[in-house]
């Protein structure tokens, strides 16, 4: 993850992401975004969610298409306009729940049963609610 | 299907769907389309893709967020908008590809491919390509 640098959330640590460019699909913001803020080369190979609550950026409303990747390459280190980089263990989600930034850790508790049902989650989730 | 009542496109078969709110969710966004185009009732219980190839529509760039659906009530009637409302054979799709809108054929082919696998289609078909 990666700690913000300027508010919201300053000093928070966030998934590592931004804004797809006019001309460019979703799956290439992505692939771009991870490699200027971590230097990974990363592929999608699922789409975790779209989550376009209103009140999950103070800022305005937007939605994120958050994508699980498998890393191809490279070592990961902090771009220009990251503050810093940190692995977190999954299994201390609930403790560190307060450090991190916007619904990051809702996504992360929602990558955690996707893990867990080998990418079927969604469907099940969502036929039984 | 809803017969499109004007360009691009014009008199072609679309898909349901729009421009999401400001302040309102995509999942919302999604039943109130089906809603107004269709006269029913839906909910969301996947989502299928994230399209946002910049050609897929000649006007400007834009994604759609496309779900499954279940019909929860309702009995389909065209909006205001919207020219007609066809049910479409799934079996014929290659035969009526050229009368469908943007990339809702290709939408169409990645449906049946999702229904054929119970919906672990996406993270099967990313993986292996």
């Amino acid at each position: 993850m990666v700690s913000r640098q300027k508010e919201p959330y300053k000093g928070r640590l966030a998934l590592p992401g931004g804004f797809v460019d006019e001309g460019e699909t979703v799956e290439d913001a992505f692939r771009r975004e991870v490699l200027e803020e971590c230097a990974l080369e990363v592929e999608p190979i699922d789409i975790l969610g779209v989550y376009s609550d209103p009140r999950r950026d103070p800022r305005k409303h937007t939605l994120s298409v958050v994508f699980v990747g498998l890393i191809l390459s490279g070592d990961e280190k902090a771009g220009d306009d990251a503050g810093g980089l940190e692995w977190i263990d999954l299994a201390n989600l609930e403790k560190i729940r307060d450090q991190i930034a916007f619904d990051h850790a809702q996504i992360l508790s929602d990558y955690v049963q996707w893990k867990a049902s080998a990418g079927t989650y969604w469907s099940t989730r969502r036929r039984s609610s």
